[in-house]
């Protein structure tokens, strides 16, 4: 299939270049979003001081913000930031961790997606539902997880168009789509959300893929799936042991994938 | 006994009900506090932003105060949401982490505990030694580690009184009381004290059972009972390997409890 | 070689007195700094907020400023702890974490430098000549990481004189001087910079040594040498496995190495 060729070549690249990708994120899992960056072969940068941070970008091949644990600083950081990578044309990845949970974490997702253009989205289903929502025309889509797999394509397809963006919705099956392609993903683990900031992760592995490539779908898909792949390695070593020895056999899979890997496990779907 | 079934039917009730429990901790532990949360069966949220720690509070099922890396713009968010869960009648835990280091963080546990009704207050003898001096209504009381047993449950009786809360001292052996009921731990082992965060661990564990019963003395118990278990399982996988892979396997050890391990191994006794 | 000896007398020591080590670091590594800490037989304390942190520095045995998520609240922070340490005898580590990276750090580098008094100064070969620059007498001097080893030596040596402090430059061989002496270390392995934060632990481990000595060269030599032989110890490990285990094993190693593994395995050369 086309994807995975494509994915497989963009690790590739991704390794021969190792893109320095900036991060302004949460403290939760800060931690592991750098060591999956550099599990992937990219190379991490976390600066979240408006007296640096457009500095910081500029030097970066990605940006990624993460509002997991947000505060009015960052939030002036993230904006100033957003505007420099576009100015610049670096790619934007944007994780609004939390959207819909608190009025702050709401307005700040619509100031993020109003001031800065952003490249690709990454969530889950009640994150991008309540940015379809904001953008829808009538009234407010009002998803929860329970939707079916069609609400997500049909979710994602319209939050991409109305931001002419790469949207990324990660579930039991990943949805990813620019607007018009929408191409599935059927790997991963449920035990992953049993690890804090798997998302995250997924999120950082996204932009490492989008620091070397701005075939942004390609981007996306091969960031969601390295970590779906990487969860079903970890939880074959890891299912009997616990989540403790999960959470680092993740980082482990990372490091440790390849094309042959990614031909043999990936199971995407072309829509 | 009644208190080690009571213990196993929490645990059963925690991990059905999967309670959303709101911290605002330190940067130093939050990683591990939040996969020790998802590893007893409960699930984390960690918003320190005055502008939405009030509304996270509300969502939650309970609320972990722990001034690790305190600093005032994060004080007054633990003052706010210490509040709105005092209306909300949603439980408070309270980790005075560091009291008597510094007139910080003394001055702020002064505060918390004068404006925030709070319903477990879990911490060492130094730390609990340092509020029962504040509290008593003569000379300050001073006691080290080094003082016995016997001084912990008159502390820990004396302190529950006082704020009419139930304390947890952790330690060799752990006491908790209401300040009528004491009942000692003596699960654990001195490893725990060689990674950073287990005290803070077991406070988020102590939040997560309480986000499921009002039962305060109960919550308190298991809580700090699974992090002494937790380590006494980690510590014979571990031991000859070191610390980095013991850290990992609690949180596995976590992950895997159940009722027949808590028969086993929990060591309880009333007084 | 009188070195090695001194470097195994030192570890004795610091497990022994268990020296309580200050940090004003970064959020994305502190966790792995305090259990590198930890493991090495100290004991780490993380504060950073201006209303205790010069009583906290008060209390220790030594103070580690790691600018890696700098900020204006943190810097002031550094700075006012530099000078109470300073003022206390007490020895004051800095890593210089992205200096030449942004202005931000650059202009906090100068100022932390001309404002405190740094008694051992450790990064990678970038930073110190970063650092070099600034204090040549003549035009900027400007080493890219690919400088050979007589390059560090000479900055290494250059810097140690201006400031009057020990340099340690890590890399594939470590350069340890304190302007006249020089040792260098073969120990370490290239997957160190593949986990975040080895540079952070190793600066950690000199905070730990520096506070059971006032002989900075050695405690320099001894952080140095301790972080690259459990690195070594951890790749034998974990190699086959991947980036995952191998951070957790440098934890291991560091918390199981004495003096027959260091005196096995370290690799000094004086110059």
């Amino acid at each position: 299939m086309k994807i995975k060729k494509q994915v497989e070549d963009l690790l590739a690249k991704l390794r021969e270049k190792s893109p320095l990708v900036h991060n302004i994120t949460n403290y939760v899992t800060v931690n592991d979003c750098a060591n999956a960056i550099l599990a992937i072969g990219a190379s991490p940068i976390m600066a979240d001081d408006i007296k640096e941070t457009e500095s910081i970008t500029s030097i970066s091949s990605s940006l990624v913000i993460n509002i997991g644990t947000l505060n009015k600083r960052t939030v002036a950081s993230m904006l100033a930031s957003g505007k420099k990578a576009n100015e610049l044309n670096i790619p934007v990845i944007f994780d609004p961790v939390g959207s819909g949970a608190s009025e702050f974490r709401n307005d700040t997702t619509k100031e993020i997606l109003n001031q800065v253009k952003v490249n690709i989205l990454r969530g889950n289903l009640s994150e991008i539902s309540f940015i379809a929502g904001l953008s829808a025309s009538t009234k407010g889509v009002d998803v929860s997880e329970e939707d079916s797999k069609n609400d997500a394509v049909a979710i994602a397809k319209s939050v991409a168009k109305k931001y002419d963006c790469v949207v990324a919705i990660t579930g039991a099956v990943d949805v990813i789509s620019d607007g018009e392609k929408v191409i599935k993903i059927s790997n991963g683990h449920k035990m992953l959300s049993k690890v804090t900031g798997t998302g995250c992760m997924t999120s950082a592995l996204v932009g490492s893929f989008a620091g070397v490539s701005n075939d942004y779908l390609t981007a996306a898909v091969a960031g969601v799936a390295c970590m779906g792949i990487a969860g079903e390695i970890a939880y074959k070593l890891a299912q009997e042991i616990g989540i403790g020895t999960f959470h680092i056999a993740i980082i482990d899979a990372l490091s440790k994938l390849n094309s042959e890997i990614i031909r043999e496990m990936a199971r995407f779907n072309e829509e």
